[in-house]
């Protein structure tokens, strides 16, 4: 959440001469996205729209993936799901160089992240996350999930020896649940390119209507209903995740169930997914708390935040959770 | 350069209902302005205009130089400076609180600050730093300048000991100049309400044109030419002082003047102003830079930029600079 990479406005009015985007009149460095710089953008007296939010990749984009993410934005769009489009170049060019940066300008969508979503918008956007899947089922692109199960073993491995420094439970509680999931995880449930990251801070809305999903950075090929699950994880409890809201539960997955039918397979894999879903988190952010300097500007998560929607999710008293 | 301060959707949209705004339908945190937190705030359907800053003061700004701070905006567009004015809730209240801080909701003003602005662009900030000293000969206000002579000799104090981890010739630099300028600031030059703080960043540009200063938090009563001075400081120099640009100079120079007459004594002064102002941002950046840890994500400006164009300023072979 800062600008990582400085961006002059005079670099920032030369890089828009390749753009049918008119002339520079306003240009702000935004705090959003993770590990990205983002920059908000406005023009006039062009043909092709008048405000833009330029994104430069830092570190936790590969450059190499970047076509992939563009394509599927476009394909989205073609589509009618609310998703910015990358803008190209006079000669037909996305992807970009800036300030030593791979860079995209991309549509700025009006629109605001929500803290603590209502039933009436979780519905929405399990609504569009439905709209998304249904979407892409003719998408030809992939990529492999970067975050998945084998990814969990290689973070737990990074973190070892350092999980006290967050909770002495935790060190536990990863170990048991990797091979829990190692034993169960579901190998055989529809797929499709999911967005993998539909946190309430990548759903934009303007009242209760999604007028924008953002943020398609670790979008992959995976099980559509692991989607699901994470989406289910990021919006269903409060910000420390020691409260689970039935309401918003019953609504996101009513929002996507209505669009688009489970298989008996994926519903009965829920459970299990959502288990996936937060230990991802638990240990992204474990990862990311061990190596971030406590003085740092960034604000740190929480992994114990993701560890406790992990606990809910297995507990035997939840088991209807999904039904 | 960062968002200090948290602020949620749904916050900001209950500060706003205080407000003929509208709804709110876009807001993104800002890296803009100096040790406050700034949002760039839109809304729709209301009668005061769409477009918006919302600024939460910080640690550097006294709330109870607040009043000052926005009676000059007012003061100043009311008499046609492109100034942003702060928007008065329906009760005519512009201080209001938010998130434990001060806030105000100001206008947004299209523009770009430059980097790197041609001598057009410097002619353009002198003649409106000459507007902005007309605009105030009526303006009943009034603030001690809290970064003047007396604060230098404190803020150099609080270095004393740590000269060293900037530069070697440091200390030596700043204890010479106190004394020369101990013994020759002016006392006796015209007054008003002055900017105090007239860099590029503060100064919005669409083409050769101004069109909006911005940042008034260090406006005070002090001499006129000293803000001319420190105008100077701040735009004819590259960014670590090793380059004055003479083109630059002739044209802020001129800028104002053409508007704004000097007087003898005034003019006389301008080469000991210049040495004030260019010790007075060495002096600030000095303790900035003492006081902020070297891995933080805020950049720490090299006080040795204005230190250079301290020895410039004080170089007899450029006495006739200002002429």
């Amino acid at each position: 959440m800062a600008v990582y990479t400085h961006v002059s406005a005079e670099m920032m009015a030369r890089f828009l001469d390749a753009y049918d985007t008119g002339e520079l009149i306003s240009f702000k460095g935004i705090a959003e996205g993770v590990e990205n710089s983002n920059f908000l953008v406005e023009t006039r007296g062009g043909s092709d729209g008048h405000r833009f939010i330029l994104t430069l990749y830092e570190k936790r984009v590969d450059p190499a993936d970047l076509p992939f993410f563009m394509a599927l934005l476009d394909h989205l769009a073609d589509r009618g799901c609310r998703v910015p489009r990358a803008i190209a170049d006079r000669q037909g060019v996305q992807i970009k160089d800036l300030a030593g940066r791979r860079a995209c300008l991309i549509e700025f969508l009006e629109g605001i992240s929500l803290s603590t979503p209502s039933p009436a918008q979780a519905l929405a956007a399990g609504t569009a996350l439905a709209q998304l899947h249904k979407a892409v089922a003719d998408f030809a692109g992939s990529r492999p999930n970067s975050m998945g199960l084998s990814a969990w073993y290689d973070l737990a491995e990074r973190c070892a020896g350092q999980w006290q420094q967050i909770d002495p439970a935790l060190e536990r509680i990863v170990t048991n649940e990797l091979d829990f999931l190692q034993a169960h995880w579901p190998g055989d449930l529809p797929q499709s390119v999911i967005h993998a990251d539909l946190f309430p801070d990548n759903v934009l809305m303007l009242g209760d209507e999604v007028s924008g999903l953002i943020d398609f950075y670790f979008s992959c090929t995976d099980a559509r209903a692991y989607d699901l699950a994470i989406t289910h994880s990021a919006w269903c409890f409060d910000g420390d995740g020691r409260n689970f809201d039935a309401g918003l539960s019953a609504a996101l997955l009513k929002g996507y169930r209505d669009r688009l039918q489970l298989t008996a397979a994926e519903q009965a894999a829920l459970p299990i997914l959502a288990r996936g879903a937060a230990l991802r988190f638990t240990l992204s952010r474990a990862y990311d708390w061990i190596n971030t300097p406590s003085d740092a500007l960034v604000t740190r998560k929480d992994p114990m935040a993701f560890a406790r929607r992990l606990m809910f999710y297995a507990d035997r008293a939840n088991a209807d959770l999904f039904a």
